[in-house]
């Protein structure tokens, strides 16, 4: 028990003590302690008050006469006592919490001060009860010494008018006085200003601020931190280091980079308004609203008029891809992160739910069922891609904004980031998009990606489809110009910045026919019978297509695949090359290797054919060699890998599948009941698992740079975009990271902060 | 160049000399070393040789000169000189070497010595060159150190009849002389029974014989080693030891374990003598003849009159598991080692060839094609379940044989072994297969594996396709009865050797029915909708199920399984504990953990289900407690794992699955390409990749016993069974290993090798 601001003079607080305040008489003390009125207030433990008590059975009244002394700090000199408050002061708000007493007479008897049947021990005991309440139920204090740690004050009551207002205002973040929950500003004297000002300095953030207010002078009574949105604390962070409380370092280290995630998205406007009619994985961020279709064709003639759409399906394929674009949003019955919808989704920016077990949909009665709620086309859904929630209606949307206090504090972190962020995309609107967030080259270029469009998938099926080599040399004949345009394309567009291009990895059952109707187009476009196609297709149908045939597997089996590929790669860089004055940086990267003979093989012939395109003698154009790392055989090998390759990429997504031995797609049956049990603290494909895969990853850095110094060593997964997770990779020391373009500057402020 | 058998004296060769001894040249040596009249030889190195025409070239004489006097050797003190002989003495046969040449006139001027346009000296050059020779192709020598150690023989013709023999009868083993390629035995006089002795005892082998016969008097000219069968092989091991010409642990060490599991299968008599029409993937050891059919049921019936048959499918299905019981082998146009066809055929121990690319089979029309032939039911076919081949017609087969020279060398094998062999079972009968093998327990019961029958399939998918607790809980009451009787049964077959209960680890695919047929059966048997099982189908299926819902993620999500499973345990053991003197000895199994934490929640669990149970109070039965390994993060986290089990077990097909992220099933498709250009030296299915799935056993090791010093490691994969990966195993201290049963004496020979 002590004075934090005594009636008169200072209240010279011990360390001790000062360690001891949190929640209000944290501000009490800081805004007292720099001259500004403020009404007497004493602050006393749990641990205090309950020594009292037990001193009390023991009829002592050691600690009752020191307890008496600091009450008579409330009262200025010589002055009558004052009427008292008592407020609780926890260092987080919530519900439970006793308001304000007050209006209490002060004890007259030295006994009554402790008494819990006279008003202010009473009130007293009733607040520190009130601290085990959470929500309705009790929940536990964290420890016994958190626990004995709790603070309730008594105030003297203060004279005059008592007023509310924000430090900031909360949706802009500008300066205040501001409005408090949409109440309207009432009428402050200008003293208030200085109060302002030094809260926001002393806080840090935004603060609702208790005065009272008579005869124009202002007396501050207590205050307590606010939520903003992530919009108003980024504002009020550049504005405090404009206003030099804060040195932009001070900035960049205090803001969270995972709240601003939510600024690069469309998202909703007031969440905690509306209840959710379904919960499914939030596969791709971002909200969406709109009218409910069942069809892609519908989609793109929905956008055509300019109207939003949610595509809602079982499950999305290749020949979605068209409506998915056009679609506002989409919402799946089936799959998860990394299904098609999904993957096609975070490419496209496209908001998307998956996996959303309680939805059926029925395509050819053009209904879908919600648990017991049936929906038509033309139905509103909102849906929340950041959560996974479904709404029904249109609810308000809020649309994000770049640069602004984003851009600023973002320049700021670049002075202290030490680890490159690049990007996953392999179109040249998503490179501008990264390029816009900051990126500084690509990290993953997904080739396979480039074959989303229904004439260039004519293509690609027909090389899968192929029996021999020779067909199959005809059908890749077909792809080099496609895969020539774009990587011209895309290096012009990264200006001379770095370009990972990563060798086909398909997943071959995502490109293929799958309904009856697409088995027998394909066939018609491929020229040969329906009925040998479907023999093929279900001759090349894997199992567990996730660890077959596929990654450098295919370039060994196929390497006319390989030889297209790399003649593409060359075509274009050379392409680019002649329109720009920047070398064209390319990095080529065999994704999936589980042996170093693998990587020496594709290694050997991806030089002789660089060396017969005689690459090996320019300036304009360098190319260098590494591999994804994504399986646990490829860290243990990484010593001898590494002697082969100028750098590696962990691919953080199928690591974690194979590290854990989980198929991320079919992961949704069991995640969450693990979540539940406490089996998982975290879901490891958002938050990399630092004891499991971290330490593969570890030990394959280790041994990477023992066999090769040289070593340039990246993150590709989508662990990439996870503050968390970065900062686990920055630990490591990596050389750089590549995330989804709109988690680049999230990756920006994550390592800048890891490397202050 | 130098005597190894000259015509007067002995050879005195030097240790440097010796060590160059390959070939025939080696058995002359150690022959006429021993006294046997041996007919004067003399060896030439590739070295000297070159070093002789060198000098030739230089014009000088020194090595020349002691040519000459190496070839006086040949001449008995006074004798007029020869007629020669120039053999080849390789290190290992094969039919590109040069014949011998008979009949060479002795160089009368040491000119005509090393002159190759002379007799003698062309033949030596021929027999040289001719070593480059292999199947008619040039092969490089090893190495350059290799290649001028090679011996080319000079001998002097002996007089009277030529003869051949082996040594050892070359089918059953017993001591010859015996005739050589079904040729009649020639009359041979006494004299040769001493040298069988003596070259049976230096050589340890079959080996053939070339002797002279004059006036009943027998010289030897040469013998080189031949393969024989491996019963042969056997046979005469044991006789060697019973001659005492080996101890015990010589004969133990001698035999090659991989050739004892050829003895355990029917197999092909004479493959050399026939040419597969097509190859697939042996996934069931052992040869079978019989006719074709298509159709399980039709299997059936010809078992019942006697005939065997071979099941020619695409893929098989649980529908299928009587018709597999019935058929005598299985072909499959599809699937793997680890399908349904493979799992089944080896749980029955049918020979099975799994993944004929080349063959297409019409169900409907009774039709099936190898590549351009036609087959109906009713031809005939062989399958070889060891290489994969498929053969026209019936070929004839060798039955195994138990027991006997196998029995015997066992017996002497488990004298020096040191670590436990017990076997993967989960019936009685395969369980007494095992026992009789020497298994001396169980390592691994698969639960699952004992639902495979019409009328438990039922069972099992109604609690598969249970929509909720309860109706999971009522089909799970059907399952407990059959499951108690079963564990009853084995425990009691095992007579108090413990057995490790693996907990329920479905593959859920391979239990759902999957043509309309089996769905409608189905549909009817659960009552309910067609059209409703079908969307719950859809909503189980998997994209990846290798990586799925299964293992102790089933007993997390649905804790009614583990509750079901752990009651038949504790009633199966309390029935068997009752009605033998032994203990009954079981270990619980916890498969495909990811997380200490997972171990712990299961663990907590078990303990209560046998603390309710009354378990903890008997000796009568003993219960611990363990988890399979199987998993990359449960190799890491194995400190943590192990300090809550008493045992851990390695399964190495998924650990071999997870680490290079290679689906067992799919692998076909890029196996054979790299095995081909050389990516893989071996199939780390079959031999366990030491460098990389090896590291991650040998690091879960030391973390397990650090953390738990007396942990119990035992492997239950697949690879317990190869003889170069148990080799591995026991380097790693491990317990035990647990193979199937027919690979039972295979791994009590490899270990006892390895301990020695």
């Amino acid at each position: 028990m002590f004075a934090i601001a005594p009636a008169t003079g200072k209240a010279n607080l011990s360390a001790g003590q000062l360690k001891l305040l949190t929640g209000k008489s944290r501000w009490i003390f800081r805004v007292g302690e720099a001259g500004f009125p403020t009404v007497p207030t004493i602050a006393i433990t749990r641990a205090a008050w309950e020594e009292l008590q037990a001193e009390r059975t023991r009829r002592d009244t050691r600690l009752r006469t020191h307890w008496v002394a600091c009450l008579y700090k409330l009262v200025s000199k010589d002055g009558p006592a004052p009427q008292l408050v008592v407020r609780t002061s926890a260092s987080s708000h919530n519900s439970g919490l006793a308001p304000a007493r007050l209006g209490i007479t002060a004890p007259t008897a030295p006994e009554d001060s402790v008494d819990p049947t006279r008003p202010l021990a009473k009130a007293i005991k009733q607040a520190f009860e009130s601290y085990g309440f959470f929500g309705g139920g009790w929940i536990a204090p964290r420890n016994e010494d958190d626990r004995a740690r709790q603070i309730v004050l008594v105030q003297a009551v203060a004279g005059g008018e008592i007023e509310q207002f924000l430090t900031r205002n909360a949706s802009t973040g500008a300066m205040g006085p501001a409005p408090l929950n949409g109440a309207p500003l009432p009428r402050l004297p200008d003293d208030v200003n200085a109060l302002v000002d030094l809260l926001d300095a002393k806080a840090g953030r935004h603060m609702a601020c208790l005065v009272a207010i008579q005869k124009g002078r202002v007396t501050f009574l207590s205050a307590r931190p606010v939520q903003a949105s992530a919009g108003a604390d980024l504002q009020a962070a550049v504005d405090r280091v404009e206003r030099k409380v804060w040195t932009p370092q001070g900035a960049v280290s205090r803001v969270d980079p995972s709240r601003l995630a939510l600024m690069l998205h469309p998202r909703l406007k007031a969440p905690e308004e509306a209840t959710p009619i379904a919960m499914g994985l939030g596969v791709s961020p971002g909200a969406a609203s709109g009218v409910i279709t069942f069809n892609p064709d519908d989609a793109a003639r929905l956008r055509a008029r300019g109207k939003h759409c949610i595509l809602v399906v079982n499950e999305t394929g290749p020949a979605d891809i068209e409506g998915m674009k056009a679609a506002t949003g989409i919402l799946t019955a089936r799959g998860g992160m990394s299904s098609h919808a999904g993957v096609i989704a975070r490419i496209t920016g496209k908001p998307c739910v998956a996996g959303v077990r309680s939805l059926t949909v029925d395509t050819l009665e053009m209904i879908c069922r919600i648990g017991e709620r049936e929906f038509h086309a033309g139905d509103r859904l909102t849906i929340d891609g950041t959560d996974g929630a479904v709404y029904l209606g249109n609810l308000p949307l809020a649309q994000p904004q770049i640069g602004g206090a984003i851009g600023t504090l973002l320049g700021w972190s670049d002075a202290s980031r030490r680890i490159a962020v690049r990007t996953n995309v392999e179109t040249v609107e998503s490179a501008q998009t990264a390029l816009s967030f900051g990126a500084e080259g690509i990290g993953l270029a997904r080739s396979e990606h480039m074959f989303f469009s229904p004439e260039r998938m004519v293509a690609l099926r027909r090389m899968i489809l192929s029996e021999d080599e020779d067909a199959r040399s005809r059908a890749i004949a077909g792809l080099v110009d496609f895969q020539t345009g774009d990587y011209s394309a895309l290096f012009s567009a990264m200006q001379g910045l770095p370009v990972t291009v990563r060798l086909f990895d398909p997943p071959l059952h995502e490109f293929l026919p799958r309904t009856d109707e697409e088995v027998e187009e394909t066939a018609a476009s491929l020229g040969v019978a329906v009925r040998a196609l479907r023999l093929r297709l279900e001759r090349i149908a894997e199992i567990n297509p996730m660890l077959g045939h596929r990654g450098v597997r295919l370039a060994i089996t196929y390497p006319e695949i390989l030889q297209m590929q790399m003649q593409a790669v060359v075509a274009g860089a050379r392409a680019a090359s002649e329109t720009q004055t920047q070398p064209v940086v390319v990095e080529v990267m065999v994704p999936f290797v589980s042996t170093a003979t693998e990587v020496s093989w594709v290694r050997e012939r991806i030089m002789t054919i660089l060396d017969n395109a005689g690459m090996g003698r320019t300036d304009r154009i360098r190319v260098s060699f590494g591999t994804m790392i994504e399986l646990p055989r490829a860290c243990l090998r990484a010593g001898d890998i590494a002697s082969m390759v100028d750098f590696i990429s962990f691919g953080t997504n199928d690591l974690t599948q194979t590290t854990f031995g989980i198929s991320r797609d079919d992961a949704p049956a069991f995640l969450a009941a693990y979540q539940r049990k406490g089996v998982y603290e975290r879901d490891p494909f958002v938050t990399i698992d630092e004891k499991g895969v971290g330490e593969m990853i570890a030990i394959a850095i280790a041994r990477g740079r023992a066999a090769n110094p040289r070593l340039k060593v990246g993150i590709c997964g989508e662990h990439a975009g996870d503050p968390a997770s970065l900062r686990f990779f920055a630990g490591l020391g990596v050389d750089y990271v590549s995330c989804s373009p709109y988690r680049v500057p999230v990756a920006r402020l994550t390592l800048a902060q890891a490397s202050a």
